[in-house]
């Protein structure tokens, strides 16, 4: 692997490995010195255009965790705020060395179009860009699903045959979308539940089951997981939108819901949780609810991303390609 | 000790135990190389709710001292911002294994909320609450006296009999409060010196002397040590506020009140000074300052108090605790 | 030496030694691992009053990979914006032990005031005040000429009787007056090309060659380097610039001129670049062009001055002189 960009183009191989990786690097994490030598000299630059502590955090534990150096470059205050092209930065992290960049950025296909530019030799993970894809949060997600399903010691499996419905804003969500494609490479099955004016017009030919009732839903496709996504309240003043009350009636995951899961299922969500919105509180606090370990999980994951990526030598340095921020550039 | 949250609960002995870690501290930051090996592996992080780039460095270089991970997180710019609570925020920080966090908040209480709540398991160091505590900037001062007045080689010993005056804005200063509790504790006499608007009124029930005149504090108290708070200039068109000029000449320490002081005694101040407000030049450049030995002393207790709480083992993980973003909590 | 303050008043040994310690450090970049143990223990403390991420990052790259502790301070969002003063920063600095400040500051000066204080020990590196000198960009410079003309193997070399014409918006370049000096010192010869109005007045006592024609001046001075300063478009307003198309023709370095040029002749650029304004893209892309040479050779220059400053013990510790925000300060 070069670069982690989306789950779409990740082969069932690479994700297990990714996986099985992040089972080492766990492992790790309970002892009292949990830093490893691993990419002791390599620049790790997270490079992010958008808000986002807690990805940031956690890319940043894990970076430090393997002995990388870290430099954080945020787009406010910076001068990408002046009108310099992702050109121009990419540049710039390429000329001071970077090893790897950790990107996250408004626009759908940032990460690729710096991977794919030739402007930069460092390995580039994806840490969401637009509504594309968050490609470690689902790595997470299926990590703590195959945890939770077959136990500690399911390295080499995939989630064949699981069932797994996710439920809320899917036309917004790339973590929706990175899920769908992982899952489907680890040959489980997904199902989205949303209203109508919430799921993507793309998603009819995607290899996903559709719901517009996440009761008929639970009932047909007995899920082993129910991921909600997080309601972003700033979009619920939206024409497209159901109000609250409606949304959580029709859509939450409430106490009768959970009641009626199978014994096994578990319930997943991305966090910050809405209480009450997407999700009850006796839901969020059930033995189900996987949400700190998914948090616990995403820092193993962006170990073994990070040291997959980055261990060992790099290709050669890409052609000099000098700078120019006058060009129609994406950020 | 798990957590560092305020000085009115630190038992004498800890207290004790504290100022003469950092004496070793100190004795290492005279070395050429002032790094100790002893928290490597762990990762603080500097959780800042409120600026305060001073205490945020000190807090900072000391843990990169003692070899942690630091990773500073600011609210501003942060999904805080955006309506996180400090819920949710923590068990981020519990979720990618924070071993120590260091917080700065607006609200009273908040890193006692923190350290409670069960969210973290990780110990809790108070950079600062409200108008609450700030018991690192309270140790440090206890540090500067305790070398000033009995010598470097004063191991072991309290401020039995130490007469302290405190002079400014009481009612906003945790710096006073901080102060009170620890030198109490310490078996100092404390005093404090404000106009009638500016002392608090639980102040009458507390172990202190109050005086509304610093002349006669002076006189009566005949103080070791006289310790000036920093006037926030932003308070001063307050209607409960003197003017300047009367503010100085009332409450500041002039020459000529500095030319009544005691041989031995002392002049301290948290900084930034106001100088001809609170405090005359001669005052601040006088051999009785300690401004200045105050800020450096600072690294060594902010390194003593790490150490104490981080080295060695934590307790087990609390149980999960699922994030919510939508119940009313502090931040 | 103690500080790196400007080129002015570099003597031609100081600069050479720093060049020929880049060349060092530029060696160890190539290997795998590509860190020093050099200032292991030491505290690089970037304290920026300007925006910058390119100089930052380079600069924080520079120090991690000799094994400082890095800590950043914008003044964005601190305490500065407070009305602290330099000086009270400056003290705290000095305090928490830092051994070396990189700064920048959009007061002409600043550095060289934080330096001559006394108010603090640490080596001071001007990372770019005002109108006045960027020395490290300018010895980034140098050392790309000196390895474009006289090859790798160019060790204990200077500059002597290289042509160098510096074009573009002259008045406000402190890129252009570092480069002066340096160069002069170096011993090559240096043309300025601008308008009238962008040339400083002080321009016309300075050991340079001033032209208004950059035609006149390719003819005349037969350039081995051509140096393109960037256009800031924020000023292109301004009464006394003209505007883009008649500056693009007149100043800007288009595909024709670049044609006349020597076949030895180098285009360099400080990046980003305004393409079709200032540079022609084929300029830009063209053999010629060092552009992101210069941003690379930004780190080991950084990296040889940080070395040479902070290895070693510093001098002792400086008078205390308590802080005051209430003085005139250049913050």
């Amino acid at each position: 692997m070069r670069h982690l960009l989306d789950t779409r183009t990740l082969s069932r191989d690479d994700a297990i490995l990714i996986l099985d990786t992040a089972e080492d690097m766990a492992a790790t994490q309970q002892r009292e010195v949990k830093k490893l030598p691993t990419l002791r000299g390599k620049t790790v630059v997270n490079l992010f255009f958008e808000d986002s502590t807690r990805t940031r955090i956690s890319f940043e534990a894990a970076a430090k965790r393997l002995s990388a150096d870290v430099i954080n470059f945020t787009a406010k205050g910076s001068s990408v705020s002046k009108g310099e092209s992702l050109k121009d930065t990419a540049q710039t992290l390429q000329a001071i060395g970077a090893d790897g960049v950790v990107i996250r950025h408004p626009a759908s296909g940032a990460p690729a179009r710096l991977a794919s530019s030739g402007w930069i030799d460092a390995g580039v993970l994806n840490a969401g860009d637009g509504t594309h894809e968050h490609p470690t949060q689902a790595l997470l997600d299926a990590f703590t699903m195959r945890r939770r399903l077959f136990g500690a010691d399911s390295r080499g499996r995939d989630l064949d045959g699981v069932s797994v419905v996710i439920v809320g804003d899917i036309a917004h969500s790339r973590v929706a979308r990175s899920n769908l494609w992982l899952l489907n490479a680890l040959g489980a099955h997904v199902s989205f539940v949303a209203p109508e004016t919430l799921l993507p017009y793309g998603a009819r030919t995607w290899p996903v089951t559709n719901h517009h009732s996440l009761d008929e839903a639970l009932r047909v496709e007995r899920p082993d997981v129910v991921m909600m996504l997080r309601i972003q309240s700033e979009r619920m003043h939206a024409a497209f939108f159901p109000n609250e009350r409606e949304y959580a009636r029709n859509w939450g995951l409430d106490d009768a819901r959970l009641a009626r899961l199978s014994e096994r299922a578990i319930v997943m969500h991305p966090g910050p949780m809405n209480r009450g919105l997407e999700i009850s509180s006796r839901a969020a606090d059930s033995p189900r609810s996987t949400v700190l370990e998914q948090v616990t999980n995403g820092v193993s994951v962006r170990m073994a991303a990070l040291y997959l990526l980055l261990s060992g030598e790099r290709g050669a340095q890409p052609d000099p390609d000098p700078t120019s921020s006058r060009e129609g550039e994406t950020a």
